[in-house]
């Protein structure tokens, strides 16, 4: 029951000592080298940034969330436009997820079924229903290199019944998704292994996604308020039961510690929306750790946020002058410092591959945890 | 007592049917070419673009506000910086007002005397004094190319006693303003006719600021509520006794109409927040006059936003995607339609020099008040 599928992922290099993975996925909309961090545009647009700008700093990547788009300015407005990729102008790859977990945490009185789950959305109450069919149909209208199964979004200390019978749900939403889809060809659909940190259920959610032989999986449930320990716990045991020639995808994680942990245990796809979240309070992302831009410390400190990267804000303005626009709330502020954080996280991608590549991943680490902070007794971390 | 001048004007061509010139204004930071719109930058930004974004739409000059950047980060933090050019990353010509305008339109229980006036500021509430040597101080710290003098910002219909009263302190704060000026060799001072509607105060008020020999001149007092032709009127009788010499700069205009019309009386530079204001609500200035991009008829409308327009959101983006942003409040949407109104009104200036050199001033007039849409029964215009 081989697909047809839309990518096709290859494995580079193995890392000699942790087993992480240089690779290469071909999509319909160019090749893109893994491990790689794909920045968030909810609503078809990056928050602050310019498809331009995604260019710039070398962005591969980019996700958009279904649930969003579905409800404005509506998945079929975006096929009349001629798909996503040309109504917001980005002419890369882009992933959509299935709009489930805003289901979860944007919506109320949401109910699940075996059919599907009935909520009132958050803009303006209207009663909806969202199946494993409705999260295709949505995602085939806009056209995403990449598409993910309607899975459930559940609690991680969920108890072992709830979290068994939700995952053979979801291996059932997957089987339909896959029916459902119209656009193999084009379009790759990904499973989402699920299980809690049950490692049972997680072996039997991939065995079964397994067997439906999807071009991709993701490794769902995690980064929803477990320890860190916890979640490599659970892409330890979970991630060797995913096939080798396909991509593995870890969702909602851009920590850098968390990054280099998923790409150690085999990770090759990362997205969250932390860089231009945090980049609008002023809090920036550098080689020696997070910066409270609004500190008044940086009132008058006239150095480069970041003398290591290549970025706009890092080569053309200083701390002072970002301190200032983040305080006086100019959105020149919001735009340099969510462009200067993603920035980071695709050069520490790039810099991992590169370890990768050279097998010294490890020290890698070693010296990202060193410099970032992660050793200091009382850092303030994220 | 001809004064060292900072900036030189020389006037390259006279329109034969109006007497419109076209030309060129030498500065510490370069040359620029007149008539010029002079985007604002209030807080040392120019609200949701970047200085490259400006380099890009080819802004010539921009405009910073002494009041803003005294309360906020305060002139000696941006003389520690290097001046205001370093502090925001614009290595072209500022040319910054006095602040006297926001002490009225912003602080509250202003008084003013011969010595200045006493406000309390929007931000914090502390008591403030500005005088014409404190605005120079200020300045002199930003470091701007044209600085203008402390004048009073009076409502337009205000009695004549209270307006001669008032053009009087104005030259006399000019000659105290020269006096505290610490850099007449790279920072050029201009006066501010004031004088309302009154003509002869008018005349009294543009001889004596001649008189001082200063670099250039405002005419002032306008644009603050008084009906279109009331401004004509003011320009037709007072830019005629200012020197033919020096630039002529009328302050906060920045409609397709009211511009044409001041480089018709013979105005050279003009600047206002409208571009960057309206284009944060949605709405574009275009050829064929305003959009207001919310509009449900935009919604599903894949045409450019101005198809004659050469920047970033015309030839990329289409007017559905800007509905959507703007509803969405999707920053960049602002960052768009900011970007595409304040290009829309330098190509317009550009298109209007053009003209000049071509003498067919009056035709490009007809053309933008037909095309615009002001020959329109029930336009809705500004």
């Amino acid at each position: 029951m081989a697909q047809t599928s839309a990518i096709k992922y290859e494995l580079l290099h193995v890392e000699k000592h942790t087993g992480a993975r240089l690779g290469k996925i071909t999509t319909p909309h160019g090749e893109v080298m893994t491990p790689m961090f794909m920045p968030v545009g909810t609503q078809a647009s990056v928050k602050n940034i310019s498809p331009r700008e995604l260019k710039e700093i070398h962005s591969q990547f980019i996700l958009a969330n279904t649930y969003h788009l579905w409800l404005r300015p509506g998945d079929d407005l975006i096929a009349q436009a001629g798909g996503l990729h040309k109504f917001m102008d980005w002419d890369g790859p882009i992933l959509t997820d299935s709009g489930g977990f805003q289901v979860w945490s944007l919506s109320d009185h949401n109910q699940i079924s075996e059919e599907g789950v009935t909520f009132r959305n958050h803009l303006d109450g209207r009663k909806m229903f969202l199946s494993p069919e409705v999260a295709m149909r949505i995602q085939n209208n806009l056209g995403s290199d990449i598409m993910m199964q309607l899975d459930e979004a559940i609690p991680y200390f969920e108890s072992y019944d709830y979290v068994k019978n939700s995952v053979e749900r979801t291996t059932r939403w997957a089987e339909r998704a896959l029916k459902a889809h119209k656009r193999p060809d084009d379009q790759a659909l990904f499973g989402i292994v699920q299980g809690a940190g049950f490692k049972d259920l997680r072996k039997a959610s991939a065995d079964s996604l397994v067997a439906l032989d999807l071009p991709g999986y993701a490794v769902g449930g995690l980064s929803v308020g477990e320890s860190k320990p916890e979640m490599n716990r659970v892409l330890d045991f979970t991630v060797p039961w995913l096939p080798e020639d396909k991509p593995r995808y870890l969702m909602g994680v851009a920590a850098p510690d968390s990054l280099v942990d998923g790409v150690i245990r085999g990770i090759d796809m990362f997205d969250c929306v932390l860089p231009t979240r945090i980049g609008r309070n002023g809090t920036l992302m550098t080689k020696h750790g997070r910066i409270v831009i609004t500190n008044a410390k940086y009132k008058n400190d006239f150095s480069p946020i970041d003398p290591d990267l290549d970025d706009y804000a890092s080569t053309h303005f200083t701390k002072a002058y970002l301190h200032h626009l983040i305080k006086a709330n100019e959105l020149l502020g919001q735009n340099l410092a969510s462009l200067h954080n993603l920035r980071y996280l695709l050069k520490l991608m790039e810099d991992m591959r590169q370890a990768i590549a050279e097998d010294r991943l490890l020290d890698f680490r070693a010296e990202l945890m060193e410099n970032y902070g992660y050793n200091k007794p009382n850092a303030r971390l994220f």
